[in-house]
């Protein structure tokens, strides 16, 4: 992870508590010295982990203000039969220790589902975990939130307002749903600007739309996935109305690069794929071509074999469920048109085979006509090392 | 592929006329003696293959009266210039030789998408394929139409009906939409029943929603996928209307058993899963959730690896888009139950495991409570072959 300009008023803490194996920090603590203004994204699978449900909960009663989060990796404390107490009891211990209301904490986790999570390995490390707050910690929070994924994932932005400067920073864990009963997608963006709470939650929902809500790794939507905006307004700085999307699209671009970290890392993937679609009848439309392109095991199997395999593409196109003339579709690949009026277009085979080599692929899916809507997606190509990963983590 | 009792009044046929390049037959021949009743099923992609745009038009035109069914593979007649040209001469030539109407006669075709499909190729071979049509040549129809799919998949049944026997019979191809830039399932099925053909159409649905549209290899649908189905009346039996259903479960199962014959023989499966939900909220909703378990990544390669990770299955039935509660739910994986009321149920690791091993596992998804919804899907084990053949195509 680069280094960043970090938010003002947050504090940072990390620590092994024996959730997972292995002994790497698993505990993790985000605290802003005043409560901040808080918006969430959570899970919609049916099937809701215990912090999922409490976060949520906790969100509603706070009336969106939020002075910790707390995080475990290695236990998604998801259908389990103490999971609802674990939650509760420990978010609320932690409230005690910092002198914050109960539903101002907000539990995450990752991790196993399926397994009970024993409340006392968090319980009896709170004391430390508080002690341990410290302002630059950040990168270890990125670390500890990590289960399967390789990479520590953070951004961060700065921006330059009339009345100042106000920081963003964040940190997010993937990769998919992709591990054996282990949940996934967690992500947690700090920002020192004065945002108020039905602002923030708005600006949370539009750049939701076009960062975690555009990306696929396999598919598949877990249990707990929770991605959390704190604004705590430490800079003092408040966006004049004619600024606030100054703010917003860099705090969009800071959740496109927290959740493109999450595709590039996922598992077995070599290659992160760029899926970009223009002339749909609508943004809807073309997010839905875009998304089923990126779903397509063999559109993602074809670029881990850097084959320009422009046919599977429009194919999945034409499943996507919505209306397009498949005769006006252009296909380009790595700047390259390999199908122009859906018929196949002439192209170098042996540059194009090294130009998909690269660890960044481009496919434009471009609609002749009169149609407006675009969107991008991002997925990874899908490679044996997914299968093997996923096929045999229990044997 | 087993031995069958043909039904009478059909012949068939097959040659190689160059289309794929290994010399093994690539077109095949399906006629009846007389002008069949037609009932026929289509890919809903909206890139659709010349063929399938004209047996559609052809369908429409003879009031599905159809005489023959021309099939060649190797080439998907898709996303090419010459594509309707090619379709419309060679059905032409074939209905003139053949003294049938041009409508009468039906094009399928599967394998690469977006070359050109040399029409002389079919044309100077059709003369053969009309002179070596016999009886007995259903199997060699199997062969000839598959592409990167390994086993011939066929199908048989015989009905003793109160006024006589008739007989039933189908051949299929695979195995998904798998194939880089290949074009796939394609079913025939034939039989010598009097069955009147509007009847025949809705018998058709029917039974294509629990057979066809019940399988699932990667979720990619092709630009190609065609299942038609011939009643000739040779058999001279008309199932009396009290028997109809006995004919159509019949059908049904036939349809069924090619279509899972399609599944288990999926690039890279090793085992065939089928995937039973019930006490969903209606059927519709049993075949969201079924489908969507089928379709998961994350279970496919678990099944691969013999994991028995109810975890995920749980997951992506979460994600099915239906109303279900989780605590209510069982989940049964070759007859031993892994989750109870949501929840881990203890069971035999080593005994599992082997279990797993076989080549054909059940999972059963069991939702307690009111609901009378059921379904069927059958999927397969997701392998690293999958990817390595798919992969590594054009390399």
């Amino acid at each position: 992870m680069r280094p960043f300009d970090l938010p003002l008023g947050f504090k940072y803490s990390t620590t092994y508590a024996g959730i997972r194996k292995t002994e790497k920090d698993d505990l993790a603590l985000i605290v802003s010295g005043v409560p901040a203004a808080a918006a969430a994204v959570f899970t919609t699978n049916r099937v809701q982990a215990s912090p999922v449900r409490l976060a949520r909960a906790n969100m509603r009663a706070s009336k969106g203000v939020c002075g910790a989060i707390l995080i475990n990796a290695g236990n998604a404390n998801c259908a389990t039969k103490s999971g609802d107490r674990v939650a509760a009891s420990t978010t609320k211990a932690l409230a005690k220790i910092l002198k914050l209301l109960p539903n101002q904490v907000l539990p995450a986790s990752t991790g196993v589902i399926g397994i009970e999570l024993d409340e006392n390995l968090i319980l009896s490390k709170l004391q430390t975990l508080c002690d341990g707050l410290n302002d630059t910690g950040l990168p270890e929070v990125a670390r500890a939130i990590l289960t399967t994924d390789l990479q520590p994932k953070g951004a961060s932005r700065e921006v330059t307002l009339r009345r100042g400067i106000v920081r963003l920073a964040g940190v997010s864990k993937g990769s998919g749903m992709i591990h054996p009963r282990m949940a996934t997608t967690l992500a947690f963006a700090m920002t020192d600007a004065v945002i108020p709470q039905t602002l923030l939650r708005r600006m949370l929902m539009r750049a939701t739309e076009v960062s975690f809500n555009r990306i696929s790794v396999d598919g598949d939507t877990s249990t707990n996935d929770t991605l959390i905006v704190l604004a705590n307004g430490a800079s003092g700085v408040r966006p004049d109305p004619k600024e606030m999307s100054v703010f917003e699209e860099s705090l969009t671009e800071l959740l496109q690069s927290l959740a493109r970290q999450i595709v590039r890392d996922g598992e077995g993937a070599r290659k992160l794929i760029a899926v970009e679609v223009h002339g749909a009848i609508s943004d809807a439309a073309a997010g839905q071509i875009a998304r089923t392109i990126s779903n397509s095991p063999l559109v993602k199997t074809a670029i881990a074999g850097s084959d320009p395999n422009w046919g599977r593409i429009l194919c999945a196109a034409g499943y996507a469920g919505v209306n397009f003339d498949p005769t006006q579709v252009d296909i380009t690949l790595q700047d390259i048109k390999v199908c122009r009026n859906g018929l196949a277009a002439p192209f170098d085979e042996a540059d194009m085979k090294i130009r998909l080599d690269d660890t960044d692929v481009s496919i434009v899916f471009r609609i002749a006509g009169k149609g407006k809507g675009s969107a991008t997606f991002w997925t990874c190509d899908l490679t044996e090392d997914y299968v093997h990963i996923n096929a045999n983590y229990r044997s």
